[in-house]
């Protein structure tokens, strides 16, 4: 490991959805815009397929906490369990170690 | 966090392609099945739209290194560099927590 790796954190989302999403698309870019506003909040990646991937950094679990109880956000994942996802898991990791590729 | 809850590790490989990817079905699909045979594989969650997120779930870091340099996967690797991605990341993480929602 690299001496100067800070470490952080991913919260990795996978999903699947129901067959009417209906108001989803619009949640979900809301709340992508509400996550870059969030204090500690270092980036996103996404993409679905049959499931639906989401990782989102952050720099400390009390980040991610607070992320969670943003009263939005909550508002969000109540509608999500209700009527768009069909199972989802979220899991906490602690990035260790990070090494990249860039064509040249 | 659940007292019972055994840690294990995920390796997060987001990646950007070119746009000649001939050869790269076939190969993404050996190297699942490789995978999948390798000592200490949990699991895996893959989707791609312009950006491809594949995580691999392993139960332990030692695992993950075997994989690394699994002589066939290390060939792979090297076709992806020369061939296939524009750009890539991979990040070791731990996951510390992890929980699920199922609709009824």
């Amino acid at each position: 490991m690299k001496e100067d790796f800070k470490s952080y954190y991913a919260v990795i989302f996978t999903s699947t959805q129901n067959k009417n999403i209906d108001g989803y698309s619009e949640m979900a870019e809301k709340m992508e815009t509400l996550a870059k506003q969030q204090k500690g909040y270092l980036g996103m990646d996404s993409a679905k397929n049959d499931v639906g991937i989401t990782v989102s950094y952050w720099d400390s679990l009390e980040a991610i906490k607070n992320w969670k109880q943003q009263s939005e956000h909550l508002q969000a994942q109540q509608k999500g369990r209700q009527y768009w996802y069909s199972w989802y898991n979220v899991r906490i990791c602690k990035v260790e170690r990070e090494y990249e590729f860039l064509k040249k």
